[in-house]
C-alpha cells in the first residue's frame, strides 16, 4: 500500500469542461488505482484574484464537487477536499512566507505571466503574488511527491521545492519532501474560436454539464481554417479546433491521421470532420451530464463527500504540520 | 460588562526590559480593570524576520511569558496567548491577504522603515512584507479596538481599518469593528549608551530580570552629556539617557524639574543623577526580578497559564472567522 501521494485539484471558479477532462480529469480517473489522490477544491486560492466576488468562489465548490463526481471521481478512493477548512494549509503558508523572498516571488515566470494575463499592473493582490507559497503549502502539507501541472505551472514546483530546500535546511533533517512536477502528454485545448485557451471564465468553452443542444452548436461554431472554403480546397491543420478535440478525444487515432492527410490534400469537409467530433463529445458527455445531473438533486450526498475528504485532509496537513513545527523546533502547547 | 477589548503583545526575540515597562507594561496593568485584555505572544511574527532562527524565537515565549507574569498581568484578568497556536489567525491573514495590494504594503511607512533598519534591500522576506496583514487578523480576530502602539506603528492601525472597509464593503454589512491606535504618551527610551531605542536584541537594555550588579553597571555606562566633564559645568538634558529614564520612572517630576534645572545650570553632577536613578531602578526591579525567578522554577504554571489563554483566543477568534465566512459568504461545511 506504498502508493505516491498526487496532489491535484482545480480553483473554483466555473463549472469543468472538456478542456479540464482532456488535460487532468481523465489522468485522475487512473490515477485513483495507482496513488494516493487529494483532489482540492482551491477556494482559497480562486479567492486570490476573486476578493471581489466570493460568491462566484462559493457556488462553484458545488458545482466542481459535481464535476469530479459525475467524470467518475471515486470518493472511496480519491479524498475531494476544500482548501478553505483545512486550517493547517493556512498555518503553513504563513510559515513557508518567511522562507521566500518577495523578488523571489516577482520573479516567477508563471506569476510574472498570470499578472499580464489578468491586467493587474502594479494593483496585484498580495494573495495573488504569494500563492506560490500557499501552493508549496498544499503539496508538503499532503506530502505530495506527484503533483500533475499545465507546462506553464511548471515553475510553481520548482518554487516549491526550493522553499522544501529552505526548511529542510534550517530544520536539519529532511522533514519534507520535494515533489515532482507531471506535465500531461496532451497540452490545454483551445477555445472553440480558437483564440485562446478553453477557459472556464470565457465563452469559448464545453461545460462537462453541456446540453445536446449545446454541444451541437459549440461544434458548428468552432474554428477550422477560414481559407477552407470549398470542400475540394486543401485546409490546414495548425491552428484547426476541430482537429485539436478529434486529436484529445478521438480513439482512432490512425483514422485521424488518414483524415488530416484528406483534409490538407483536400476533399474533405469541415461538416465531417464536425459531425464526427459531435458524435464523439456527445457519446462523452451525456453520461457525465446524466450523472451530474442526478447528484446535482442530492446535495447532501455531494456535501457529504466533501466533508470526509476535508476531513482525511485535515489529519494529513495536521499531522503534517505538527512535524514541520517539530522538526523547526518552535513552540508547541 | 461591556468593556472594550484591547489587543496588544510583544515578538517572541528577547526577554522584556524596562523601556516595555515604561512604553506598554505599566499601562496593560492598568488596563487589566478597565478593558478585556488580550496579550499576544507574537512568534510567528518574530518569524517574519527569524525563520533562519527559529530556536531563538521559541526560547523567548517562555521568556517573555514569565516577564508578564512577574510584572503582575494577572491571566484571570488577561488572556496571555500564543500566536501561532491560533489557526483562525493565519486562516484571517491569508483570507486578508486578498484585500490589500503588494503597492500599498510596499508604500507602508513602517514596513519601509523597518526593510531599511534591518537591511533586507530586495531580499525582504515574503512574511515580513505581509506582515501588516497578518496584524489586521490579529486586531479584528480579537474585535479588538483599542491598539496601543508606538508612534512608529501607528500607519499599520491605518492599513488594518483600510482592510476592515474592504471586508465590509465587499461583505455588504459592517462584520469587522475598527480600531482606534493609542500611542503611549512615553515615548520609547533610548537605549543606555543614547544611540538607539533600547532593544531586546541589542545590549543596551536593562532586562527585567536584570541582576542588581547588571543594573549597577548598566547606570554607571549610561550615556550623559559628554562635555558636562566637572560638576560646575552646565550641562545638556537633550541626549541625556539618565534623565529620559527618570523622566520614565521617578514619581516625583516636579523634583525632577528642579533638578534638571540645577543639572543645565551647572553644579549637579552626573554621579549624584545616576545614583537616584539606580534606587528607583533597583525598587523597579527587584520584586520583579523575585517573582519572575519563583515562576521560572515553575514552568508548568507557565505552560498552563499561556495554554488557557489560547484556549480563550482560540474561541474568540475561531468564532469572528466564522462570521467573517459567513459574511462575505464563503464556504463553510
Amino acid at each position: 500500500m506504498n502508493r505516491p501521494t498526487i496532489l491535484t485539484g482545480d480553483r473554483t471558479t466555473g463549472p469543468l469542461h472538456i478542456g479540464h477532462y482532456a488535460g487532468s480529469l481523465s489522468n485522475r480517473l487512473r490515477y485513483q488505482d495507482s496513488h494516493e489522490q487529494f483532489l482540492l477544491l482551491a477556494d482559497s486560492q480562486a479567492l486570490t484574484d476573486n476578493a471581489h466576488d466570493p460568491q462566484k468562489v462559493r457556488r462553484n465548490v458545488i458545482e466542481v464537487a459535481l464535476d469530479y463526481l459525475a467524470v467518475g471521481i471515486d470518493p472511496g478512493r480519491t479524498a475531494i477536499c476544500l482548501q478553505s477548512q483545512i486550517p493547517a494549509l493556512a498555518e503553513l503558508s504563513m510559515l513557508y512566507l518567511n522562507f521566500v523572498t518577495v523578488a523571489r516571488l516577482e520573479r516567477n515566470p508563471t506569476i510574472k505571466d498570470e499578472i499580464r494575463a489578468r491586467g493587474f499592473g502594479r494593483d496585484i493582490p498580495a494573495g495573488f503574488l504569494c500563492y506560490p507559497a500557499a501552493q508549496a503549502a498544499d503539496i508538503t502539507a499532503f506530502k505530495a511527491t506527484v503533483v500533475p501541472v499545465g507546462e506553464d505551472q511548471a515553475p510553481l514546483i520548482e518554487q516549491t521545492n526550493e522553499i522544501v530546500r529552505r526548511i529542510n535546511a534550517v530544520a536539519g533533517c529532511l522533514v519534507l519532501p520535494e515533489a515532482r512536477a507531471i506535465i500531461p502528454k496532451a497540452g490545454r485545448l483551445p477555445g472553440i474560436h480558437g483564440k485562446a485557451k478553453m477557459s472556464k471564465s470565457s465563452r469559448n468553452a464545453i461545460a462537462l454539464s453541456a446540453s445536446s443542444e449545446q454541444i451541437r452548436s459549440a461544434v458548428r461554431a468552432m474554428f477550422t481554417d477560414p481559407n477552407h472554403l470549398r470542400v475540394e480546397d486543401p485546409g490546414r491543420i495548425e491552428g484547426n479546433v476541430v482537429f485539436a478535440y478529434l486529436d484529445a478525444f478521438d480513439p482512432d487515432q490512425d483514422e485521424i491521421a488518414e483524415l488530416k492527410a484528406q483534409y490538407q490534400r483536400g476533399g474533405l469537409g469541415d461538416g465531417t470532420i464536425k459531425a464526427r467530433l459531435e458524435v464523439i463529445l456527445q457519446d462523452l458527455i451525456a453520461p457525465i451530464r446524466e450523472r451530474r445531473a442526478q447528484l446535482s438533486e442530492d446535495r447532501g450526498y455531494v456535501l457529504e463527500v466533501i466533508k470526509e475528504g476535508t476531513e482525511r485532509a485535515r489529519e494529513r496537513t495536521e499531522a503534517t504540520k505538527r512535524e514541520v513545527v517539530n522538526a523547526l523546533d518552535l513552540f508547541q502547547l
